[in-house]
């Protein structure tokens, strides 16, 4: 029997219409679709029956190496069975998506796979909030990073006054430690006035925006009670929104649908 | 009459198959579509005759005001011509798209407008060279910078003391200045022997993939001839590629097709 192939397929920041026409077509000839957490009910909605699904869910703060360890032995056993297998992830699997563990375990093991890219939860999130992640005159870099880490446990290997020089950053899995991260930017030197925002749910019908500014989104984040996944930009192009809506009437900014 | 949306929407990094269902739609349904010179001419292929194409191209390295004041004027006379417009974008178009300039002058003439997020270079390019962009315990983060304007010059504003520290890096529109900026960085503290790769026309069927150090990939480029539009990444995890292709046959690693 043939090995079958492991695609590692990202699925976007959400909305099911924000998949690659490739990562659609390969769903629809999938055997098996192995997903996350984060990947939408909607999307299994319009999927055929045929196509066997397997929720291999976790959520940023209780993926311990176990359930990662039986992820990679799922998809391995899967694709020795003869089967083609979706392994969709949320966002880009290059991407803070560990798109990188899953496929070093495949090669290990002879399992031909392939990464299939999607659209990133931050170009989602900044489409959907009507803002630019780079801007001319503003930004000439832009830095993701994780959040996933406590920045006082020795696992953090954040450089906080490089991130604090280099420009816009966006914060991937930051809800936990949203207020140690911004202060420890604001110590490191970052402008505590930064504009910052944070994205509940981008892109999603349910979404939510807080804006405010380094010194004080972790505050408002807690008082409207965010909830991950939610993603966080600090930067002056986050004061596009505003601006974008001032010059126009905001009715006329239609709404990302 | 009532005025026309403008859709900046990304196209993605290449292949038309990495167009998001939704830009497709959108595309299916518009009078017109403005598009850059890196849209492929194989998406053409599939659009029907009844949408007119606009060709708005410019590349790096042309780019006067002049071009994107008209670009901008052109997307304000469409709209109010009441035709419904798909701006296209090569990568994700709030990502060193022009993208922010373009919102902004709709903003101003009243015209609607709507991003739709694409699959940004960085991404196709790390999938299609079988490559993570951020691997556990080598990159809590991942910069991406824009190398279009001369280090030398006063417009360039990077910070290369922060960017040599802050690990991975992706430079877009890198080509023209690659040796300068590689040597900035280099200058500023980056370790010349740090694995830097290049990836030209990513995702296409005539990809070409240069692998080399900091110090070496300028030269290896113009050695190879590599030409725009080609993304750089710098940093460890461009080492997976050569380690899982040597943990398995290359053979059984698929080609990204």
């Amino acid at each position: 029997m043939d090995v079958g192939t492991v695609y590692l397929v990202g699925a976007g920041p959400g909305d099911p219409e924000l998949l690659t026409r490739k990562a659609w077509r390969l769903l629809l000839a999938a055997d098996v679709v192995v997903y996350d957490a984060l990947i939408s009910e909607a999307l299994f909605a319009e999927l055929p029956d045929s196509v066997q699904r397997i929720y291999a869910g976790k959520r940023g703060y209780c993926v311990g190496s176990t359930v990662q360890d039986s992820i990679n032995e799922l998809l391995v056993k899967l694709a020795r069975d003869g089967r083609q297998v979706v392994r969709l992830k949320g966002g880009d699997p290059t991407l803070f998506g560990r798109g990188g563990e899953e496929a070093e375990f495949l090669a290990r093991h002879g399992v031909p796979f392939q990464f299939v890219p999607g659209v990133t939860s931050a170009s989602g999130a900044a489409a959907a909030a009507n803002i630019p992640l780079t801007h001319r005159d503003i930004a000439q870099a832009v830095t993701f990073l994780t959040g996933h880490y406590d920045p006082d446990s020795p696992e953090c290997t954040h450089d906080w006054s490089a991130l604090a020089k280099i420009g816009p950053l966006v914060i991937y899995m930051g809800m936990r430690h949203l207020g140690k991260i911004l202060a420890r930017l604001c110590d490191a030197g970052l402008d505590p006035t930064t504009p910052a925002m944070l994205i509940e749910r981008a892109t999603l019908p349910e979404m939510r925006i807080v804006e405010a500014t380094a010194a004080t989104l972790a505050g408002c984040a807690i008082a409207s009670k965010i909830q991950a996944p939610a993603i966080v930009f600090v930067g002056a192009a986050v004061e596009c929104r505003k601006l974008w809506a001032e010059l126009h009437s905001v009715a006329s900014v239609r709404p990302h649908v």
